[in-house]
């Protein structure tokens, strides 16, 4: 079903999206000392954030977005490979939400969601689980009918590429601010995190884009 | 031509659009000093920026895309509003990088494009203008023939598309590391930010659901 141009963009949107994966193992591993949930270090402890950001939450929703239309199988398998990849993302998102709370909580005196990122990461996430639970709802269990589920199609696609747009919104703000905080100018490091952000964009661009052929196959 | 849900979602994107604008406007004369491009304070030349970054080529570029498709007037004339609003958002927008190329010289030993935003920033606003170079080739002088536009037309599309969420990208990196820079954290000036920020990526949001309801109908 998936041929030319709509192939190459999956697979681009899966180059752009491991490249990503690599830089911000790159950038919290060789320069910011590596991460665990569990440490004293109250660094290592905040690192695990935007890994799990990143590869729990944003590329494991994309990727699911991704296999409704490219894994070759019947449509009840791939409704159920796309509904999996969502529920990680929900599960490892919340562990990676809980390690920047539990980092503030480690730095007295830091206050909790006053930044436009944390505005935009809250939402995001919290509009997430309610589209999780809307399809599951009309698409798994209850399953609606054919009209219903017809009807709330478009919705389901259109939010769930907006709510796409808003998590990539979330991961280059948590980028730049964290960047400003250990302000760092003209550095290797910025280099590191700045090809990080502009790869997880390409990533969110190219989920897009395979996603949009799929459906109307230009 | 545009009914129901698709002018309700229009209408919300001017909506948000002109919210983000009287927000802007409040963030930057009621906190931030005023905005001036000749000025020798510093502060009010970089609040040229923000303010032309979004009203000037956001705003401009967001409002130029609807525009094609909700303008009643014959096919040549929306070609043509639609060309001018983006001419529009290009000349603000080198106007508004100046602006901040100008605040950097002020201000000795401030590096240039060193930061996330500034690279989605540039790479947003140049390949906009060559998105404009082509639309202009392709689809007014010399006009192509009506195969190799109906060719380029899908691209011209996802392309504006992806360039909208680019420039998105842009603006809320902007906003966030101009908030990490003032340390504000709590108070009332973050929260005219953030709200900046949330309407700003609403505006976008509404805008890319507008076009993709003109041209399917869910
Ligand atoms: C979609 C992905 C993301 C979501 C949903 C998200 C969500 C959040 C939330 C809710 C907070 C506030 C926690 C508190 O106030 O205690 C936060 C804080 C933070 N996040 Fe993220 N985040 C995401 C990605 C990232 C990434 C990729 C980075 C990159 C470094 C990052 C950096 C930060 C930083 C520096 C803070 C602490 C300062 C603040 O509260 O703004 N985040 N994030
Ligand atoms: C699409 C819109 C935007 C574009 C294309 C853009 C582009 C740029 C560019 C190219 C620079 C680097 C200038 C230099 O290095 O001398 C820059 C700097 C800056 N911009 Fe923007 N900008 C946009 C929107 C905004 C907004 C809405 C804000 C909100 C406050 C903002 C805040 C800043 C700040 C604080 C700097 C200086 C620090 C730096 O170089 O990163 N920008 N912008």
């Amino acid at each position: 079903m998936y041929q030319g141009s709509a192939s190459r963009v999956t697979i681009l949107a899966h180059l752009f999206g491991i490249l990503s994966l690599i830089l911000i193992l790159v950038w919290l591993l060789h320069y910011q000392g590596g991460l665990e949930y569990d440490s004293n270090d109250a660094n290592r402890v905040f690192n695990v954030h935007p890994f799990l950001m990143f590869f729990g939450f944003i590329f494991m929703a994309g990727e699911g977005m991704m296999a409704f239309n490219t894994v070759e199988a019947e449509r009840k398998v791939r409704k159920f490979i796309h509904m999996t990849f969502h529920l990680i993302a929900i599960c490892l998102g919340i562990v990676g939400i809980k390690a920047v709370f539990k980092f503030h909580d480690m730095m007295n005196n830091s206050p909790d969601v006053y930044s436009l990122h944390s505005w935009i990461g809250i939402s995001t996430f919290t509009l997430f689980c309610l589209q999780w639970l809307i399809g599951f709802a009309s698409f798994m269990f209850p399953q609606a009918s054919v009209q219903t589920r017809a009807r709330i199609l478009p919705w389901h696609v259109s939010g769930g590429r907006a709510l796409l747009y808003m998590a990539i919104c979330a991961a280059v703000t948590g980028l730049m601010e964290k960047a400003t905080f250990l302000q760092l100018q003209h550095n290797h490091q910025t280099r590191v995190i700045n090809f990080t952000g502009l790869f997880i964009l390409l990533f969110g661009l190219f989920v897009d884009l395979s996603i949009a052929l799929a459906r109307y196959r230009f």
